[in-house]
Order: structure tokens, then sequence, then C-alpha cells
């Protein structure tokens, strides 16, 4: 196991009628800015929920953060924010409403244009508290501390992390999700299930409890993952569901071990070209990112088909084989689509994301750093 | 699952080295104890590390901390500190040395009788920020808000919790772990072990990646806890088992499910009244709790039989008579003898252990609240 530093102060409210307890967390003097997305809470009962909970408080409201989050609308919040003295945020949506929260709690106090927190990674000294409402299972952005967001102007899609944007809390009531599409939901297990992958098919580096943990979690969201799209209301499922989506990406799975996120890298190109979404461009490229790694990732891809998938019989390579396409069957059994065809999108955009990263000085990806745009070319290739 | 919340902002600094980085996580200005034991760490270079990682930074020191630590020990470290102005603590050692340190953080600015934090779970309002140099994994106790202390003039040995007792930082440096001496390696499997089946061996609740969670941990140790007792200074089975038993009593396998603890509070009884160690108690008491328990416990033990053990053939008794006794066995395998004979106690302890629970209000323990008195006694007759 490599050396590691671990920490995770975000307070976790888990389970039905959670919302009611929010006031609590925020103090009693705040003025609170409510952020949310396209509205979906105003018809799902959210809102209410959140307004109840918060009787006797004042807040403002934010409406509007699209899906990949974009800076143009972001920065119309941080301009509200600082023309009316907000002091406290809650982020009331998915992961993208939570990410694009984290960036406004950040360029608030930002000395200089907020832009550069994305694409010059300039350093963050201060980031206003915020909380989160989580209604849709998937970044794990409720319980760490990045996010993504995109450039509209220019259709880039960058990452920032402080240790400063953790959430004060983040509550996750399974039952705000019964009405989400279920192209969301499916969207959430194939994101959960890749965040995992990300941090643990790499190669061994005796973390035997890390191994363990990480193999949980995608066990259970192979078990539970399809129940929730069976019965949209099934509480138990979205329940276990919601929390592994959490865990998957808290930090905790990924200590001490070697992390890839190259497929992260490639698709986050894909949705910024076009517009597909976050675990769609994941369940196209981690298939082949796996195929074409298949020698670097070898000891780790037969465990993952032993104990993931009961795959122990055999030649060795039959047994990785058979433990990626039983990867790319799970993605579509839960509705997400495994090639660029089934998106409509051909292979000309191989050297548009080519030339991306060469232009952002990415000479490689991967736990290896050996993801070269080359390599990057031959896995898209196997996207078609 | 049940609802559940979550908090556990304990910063984690894991492995060799890293002893080197805690001036960082302490104040500049603050004026430090360093809490220790018997004194191992003056001769094993932990508290050469220590002191030079603490290097142009004023502290003191408190050592003699015992084994099961002795009220009237802390209650010394009290006056120390308020005669001194101490206002950060270090503690240095085992489980005991860490929750001793709790126990003092509580004391110092409690209003009235100490005592009475453990006796009358008198609410504390305050407490002095402490961290922890961890040399012995066993009672998770340096990422957790419990403490158990023992009175000596009364042999009663009593917990309280308080997030105020969080540690502020815990270093885990495997390496410092090499000099134990085999029996407190071999305690500390059993006690991460036993901390592992509180939380996991009581009844479903449709929580599957708790249990999976639970699991790893348990399969870890089994795999990881033996080579530790070989190779005494292999850094990695030390570094495996380390985080096992940090992650076995961090709150995490046991949000959202029910809890038992029966083990914990016999085996307390067992020590207070003649010194043996905590290990050695749950190792005594587990395996019977789970024989008498059976039938409510049925369905996990039946789960814990086929993925902990791989018992999958024979009817269901059988199985879950040889996961017992595998339980058992693997104790005795890791060196902790599991009779009560082994330690010259008799059944006429029975009588007195029942009489304390009477006098101390409680009616009965467990994930069910059915252990009753009668029922200890059936417990310990088993354990002859």
């Amino acid at each position: 196991m490599e050396n590691f530093a671990f920490y995770n102060p975000v307070k976790i409210l888990f389970g039905k009628g959670q919302i009611a307890n929010i006031a609590a967390e925020i103090p009693v003097d705040a003025k609170i800015l409510v952020t949310y997305g396209g509205g979906s809470i105003k018809t799902n009962g959210v809102y209410e929920q959140v307004k109840a909970a918060l009787t006797g408080r004042t807040f403002l409201e934010f409406g509007g953060i699209e899906a990949n989050p974009h800076l143009e609308t972001l920065l119309k919040a941080v301009e509200l924010i600082r023309a009316e003295g907000i002091n406290f945020l809650l982020a009331v949506g998915g992961g993208s409403v939570v990410d694009g929260t984290k960036f406004i709690a950040a360029a608030v106090p930002f000395d200089g244009d907020p832009w550069d927190i994305l694409a010059k990674h300039a350093p963050i000294k201060a980031a206003i508290p915020f909380g989160a409402v989580l209604t849709l299972p998937a970044t794990g952005s409720e319980m760490n501390t990045s996010s993504v967001v995109t450039k509209w102007e220019t259709q880039e899609k960058l990452f920032f992390s402080s240790p400063l944007v953790f959430p004060k809390f983040s509550v996750l009531d399974p039952e705000t999700t019964f009405s989400l599409p279920p192209r969301q939901v499916s969207n959430g297990i194939v994101d959960a299930f890749t965040h995992v992958m990300e941090q643990y098919l790499t190669y061994p580096v005796n973390a035997p409890l890390q191994d363990r943990m990480a193999e949980s979690i995608l066990q259970t969201l192979i078990e539970e993952g399809p129940k929730t799209l069976v019965d949209l209301r099934d509480y138990e499922s979205r329940a276990n569901v919601m929390w592994c989506a959490t865990m998957a990406l808290n930090g905790l799975i990924g200590v001490g071990v070697p992390q890839d996120w190259a497929t992260h890298m490639i698709g986050h190109e894909l949705t910024a070209l076009h517009g597909l979404d976050h675990a769609q461009t994941l369940a196209i490229v981690l298939p082949n990112m796996l195929s074409i790694k298949r020698d670097r990732k070898r000891e780790k891809l037969l465990q993952y088909a032993e104990r993931v998938w009961g795959l122990v019989d055999g030649d060795e390579d039959a047994r990785i084989d058979q433990a990626i396409q039983k990867t790319r069957d799970f993605f579509e059994s839960v509705g997400v689509r495994t090639k660029l065809s089934d998106y409509g999108v051909g292979l000309d955009v191989i050297p548009l994301i080519t030339d991306r990263f060469e232009k952002r000085g990415f000479v490689a990806l991967g736990e290896h750093q050996d993801v070269t745009p080359k390599v990057v070319e031959q896995i898209l290739a196997l996207c078609a």
C-alpha cells in the first residue's frame, strides 16, 4: 500500500425525510442562496420540503444550472451573491448543480478571472460554505472536493478540486430520486461504476481492503442497479444505489492505490464536443480502455473477472475478454449504449480530441502516464 | 437500510515516515502535552520521531497511561494541564492512550466530577483538541468518538462518546508496530474482527454495501492477520491490518444497520473483574454469543458462513456450527485463547457480572435488546 492522507468532513444525512433536518446544519444568521437546475425540484416536491425546512430563514434562489454546468451561467450567480451579500449556499439537485455550486462558492471570493480556477488551476484561498440536497445519485460530488465546469463559448470541460469546497453537509434522501427520468437513473449507475473502476482497475499494490471495498461497490451496483429501473419507486434499491454512488467517489476506496482517470478525461472531450451525457461517454470509452491497456492492467483484470463476474474457467485472455464484454453488457442492460455510432458520432471526432490534449499539454494519461494521444486514438477507434 | 447520519472529520496520515508531518497539523502557538503509556515509545524510536517533528514547539510529557486506562491516572493529567495551561494534546500509543487522552480532553474543561462523564453520561460541552500517533492497530479509537476508562478503585470499566473528542488527526505508521509484543498484535486482530462482527452479525436490513464492506474487513483480517505474526517486520501485512482496524470502527460499516455490542459489554466486565486483556474477553464471549443467539442471528450467520468462510455445503445448522467453530479457531490460530479456564477464571464470575448489569440498570443488551442477565448467564456458562 502506498502512503496516503485521507480527510473527509462532509456530514451525511441519509434517508427519507432528512431534508427536514437541514436548518440545524445552517448558521441561524446565514443569508442563503438556494441553487438548482432545470426546475424539476419545483414539480417533484423537493422544493417544497426545502422551503418548509428553511421556514423563518432568509433565502434567495438561483435556478437554471444546466447539465455539465456552464461557466457563463455560474458567473451570473457569482454576481448575484456579491450584490446581495449571500453567505451560505444550498445546492438542490444532481451532480451538476453540486459541481456548479462548488465553483460558485470558490469564485465569489476569488481575486481575478474565475475561469483561471479551472484553466490555470489557480489556487483558491477561500470559499463560501454550502450544503447539498442531492436528488440524483451518480457523481459523488456530494461528498468530495471536485467540480467539473464547461465553458460554453469554447466547448471546454475542465475540473478543479480544493478541500475548501467540501459540502458542509449533504442530504441523501432516496425518495427524491423517484421522479427522475430513467435515463438519468441509468446514467447514475454507469457513472458510479466507472468511478470505482478508475480507482480499482490499475495494478496491484497489495491493498486488499481497498480492492475488496471497490469490488463491494461494483457487486452492489450490478445487483441493485437494475432493480431501480424495474420498479421506479423501490426505496430500498434506490437507497443502496445512492449510497454506492457516494462511496464510489468520496476518497475512501482510492486511498493508498494508483488511480487511472483516463476514461474520464477522454469522456469529458466527447461531452464538450458532442453534448453526450457524461455517463454515455464513460460507457463508450471504459470497455475499450480496458481492451487497449489489457497488458498493463492484466492482474487486476483477472481479479475483476473472478471476483466481480465469477469468471474462473478458461484461459486468462478469454477471462479478460469476457470480463470486458460483461462490463459492456452491464452498461447496455441498464440502458446506456456503448458505441459512438449509437449517438451519431463519427470517427472524425478522434483528431479533434487528440489535438485538444496536445494543445492543453497533456503528454499522457492513466496510472502509468502512458495513454498518449496515439493511444487515445487507438481506444477511440475501437469505440466506433 | 435504516436512516442515518454520518460524520467523521478525522484526518488520517497513513504510512512510513508520516510522524514527520504532524507539526503542520498542530497550531503553531499550541502548548502541547504528549501523553503516552508504559514507555515503549522511548525505546522503539517513536518518541524520537515525535520529538524531532515537534522541534521548536513547546511540549510537556505525561507518561504512564496503562492498558484499560485508569481514571485515577488520567485525573493527574487533568491537574497538570490545568496548572500548565496546556491547549493541545498529542496521544502517542495504542488504543488505551488514545482513549485516555479523549477522557482527559473532555475532563479538563468539565464543570463537576469528571467521573460523571462516564458514570452518568453527563453531557460535555467542550474538549481540548488533540491528535494521535497510533502504535497499536486494534481499537479504532484513532478515528472515532468513543473512549473506555476504568475506575480502579471500584473496578468499573465504562465508556463515553462525543463528537467533541474526534482526534484532529491520526498518524498510522505501520513501522511503529514492528516492536510490539506478539500478544498485542494478536489482540489487535481479534479486537478489530470483533468490532466488525458487532456491527455485521445481527439481522438483515437490505444494506448490501455495508454487509460487503464488513465482510471485506473480516476477509482481509483472516488473510493478512496471520502474516503479521510470522514475519514481525512485514510492512505490507502490518499496513493492511492497521487500515482494517481503523475501518472496523470509524462508523462507516455501521451506518444504517442494527448493531449488537453485547459481547463488548460482557467482555468489559471480565476485564474489570479479572484483568483479562480486552481482546481475550472478546475471543471468549463472541463465539458463545453467536451460539446462544443463533436463532435471531440465523440469516446473517448463514451469510457469514458462506461469504467469509466459504461454507455452502451441508444443512443450515451444520454451516452455522462450522462458522462459529471457524471463528473460534481463527482467534486461537492468531494466539488468543477462547475459554475462561485458559485464563484461570471460574464460573463463579457469572453472578458477579449479572449482578453488576442489574445494579447498573441494564435490562438487556444486543440488537434486539433481549440479552437479559439470564441470557448473559447462559452465554458465560458456555465460556467455561
